[in-house]
């Protein structure tokens, strides 16, 4: 129930995923079961057998306080999906509800992994090269440098598991390239980083670098992230609208969809909530169904790759107790 | 002697700017004189009674430690250009130098009006209205709320001073709008800003607003300002090439030159260091002459609109003790 156009783009997403995705997901659709009984019955075809629906008679506004949502708003479709999802009858949980929401309702119903002091949001920002991982974009403020290490460790496991990178380059976002550039934050914890074992460290990197895809996850801030999350996805239709207005004159068959395609988001799907103990995708409020799709693909590629399981294995905490033994 | 090209960048563009700009102009060039003198002589029509040289027979290198430049390598151009603006035989002063050390050395040569703690550097965002002035564009990490109070006015007087804005809408760069959004810095900025007298503050502004133009001057700690600002220029080229290299089969005369007219940075000269008792303004390295031809008009506006009298008596320090009198 999450989306502008909800349950219309769910009911889509989750009918394109049915299709196209692996024969063996199963989808549990959360929300009102009348209005989503008769969005689905627009689409005949659909497997019923593996398209579920959990009744959940309430739903979170733009006005619900995130925290107070679980306690709250016990009905509501993103506590009954992640309920669902913590009681093991669902292996993941996706939705394009308030992000606060779901990030805070996640937190409390799945629980951060053991050594995990603040679970993070990972974002896929498209590069010159291949995509990038960035966490946090937006979860944490006021960060200290644990929290960017355990942020280090959850996107490489991430990106090994899901983005397919053997051994994932981390790179710290700084405002120079050299250890002692930063403010006191990046400074402490270039230095935490480039002794951290487990980690393929590669430096600071810095905002004209990260366009160029020198590496696989970068770790930050969540207020620094959601600055240039949100910047990187505005600047790109700005410059894209600039371009459009003075090719008007332009043929019609030039290819610009392939332009859009390399910054759509919607086509990495949504962003995993790292560092708890479940998967938990968290997509836009303007998805299109396409976005839900994807994101469904990513919570399935989560789970088949064990990455809760990885994540839970390999960081700092539970490695040094595994040295001890 | 601070472009990559130097000195013919610097002499290109202040031929350009002697020849285009007010006739009034005159410039001294510092650096070495005899190198200087041979780039000169290239422009035969060159108006020499208004071009002179000022020997340096030293120059920074990005080797130099930006904080012992004034003192280690007092014959450098940029200590022997920021002297001569000091003891006034020089109005302003424009460098293409180690940002760094131009920063450090403007600083402990001109000093800090009263009022301020620490001077900001601004640099000019397109938008997709009209440019908007972001400061701190890195000159200073781990501000504290006060300081982003002090950017605001310095600020607002460039904005209204140099880009002509009557009455400049002042936001805080921020992860949300709410007042209570952001991190423990942004937070109780936003308070201090809603209650200061003298600035028309519309609030916090998100990465994803400040490309629609929706204020004339944008405060910042200098370390998100310059991890967004480096991203803007990269993501911009980035944008572009695809843009480009999707579109090699389009004809040749589709305008994409006033595309990149509206994103290039040249058109705005450099970056004021602004707080300091004097002009001082910081170019790329990398600058073509129009870009230093265009710093060189913005140092002379600086310096016919009064801007840095008032800043100095529009500051709150300088106010609050008028309201007292």
């Amino acid at each position: 129930m999450g989306t502008d156009h909800a349950p219309a783009t769910e009911v889509a997403g989750a009918v394109a995923a049915l299709q196209e995705l692996e024969s063996d997901i199963e989808i549990v659709l959360v929300g009102d079961e009348a209005i989503v009984e008769a969005e689905v019955e627009k689409y005949p075809d659909v497997p019923r057998e593996r398209l579920h629906i959990q009744h959940a008679s309430d739903r979170v506004t733009a006005s619900d306080s995130p925290a107070s949502v679980l306690r709250r708003k016990p009905e509501s479709s993103i506590v009954v999906g992640l309920k669902l999802h913590r009681e093991g009858k669902a292996d993941a949980f996706v939705s394009a509800g308030s992000t606060g929401a779901v990030m805070a309702t996640s937190l409390f119903t799945l629980r951060p992994l053991p050594g995990v002091d603040r679970p993070a949001v990972g974002t896929i920002l498209p590069t010159a090269a291949a995509p990038c991982l960035m966490l946090d974009a937006g979860a944490n403020v006021d960060c200290k440098p644990q929290h960017l290490i355990q942020f280090a460790h959850l996107g490489k496991v991430y990106a090994r598991d899901l983005m397919g990178r053997a051994e994932p380059r981390v790179a710290l976002l700084n405002i120079g390239e050299e250890p002692e550039k930063g403010d006191e934050r990046a400074i402490e914890t270039h230095g935490l980083l480039a002794d951290e074992a487990g980690l393929n460290f590669v430096g600071n990197v810095e905002g004209r670098d990260l366009i160029r895809g020198v590496c696989d996850v970068v770790v930050c801030d969540g207020f620094v992230g959601n600055v240039l999350l949100k910047f990187y996805e505005s600047v790109a239709e700005f410059i894209i609208g600039l371009l459009v207005e003075k090719l008007e004159g332009a043929p019609q068959d030039m290819n610009l969809g392939e332009v859009f395609s390399v910054l759509d988001y919607a086509e990495y799907g949504g962003a995993p909530l790292l560092g708890v103990d479940g998967v938990s995708i968290i997509c836009h409020g303007g998805s299109p169904p396409k976005a839900i799709r994807n994101a469904i693909g990513v919570a399935a590629r989560s789970v088949r790759a064990g990455m809760v399981r990885h994540v839970a294995r390999e960081l700092p905490g539970e490695m040094r107790s595994e040295d001890a033994t």
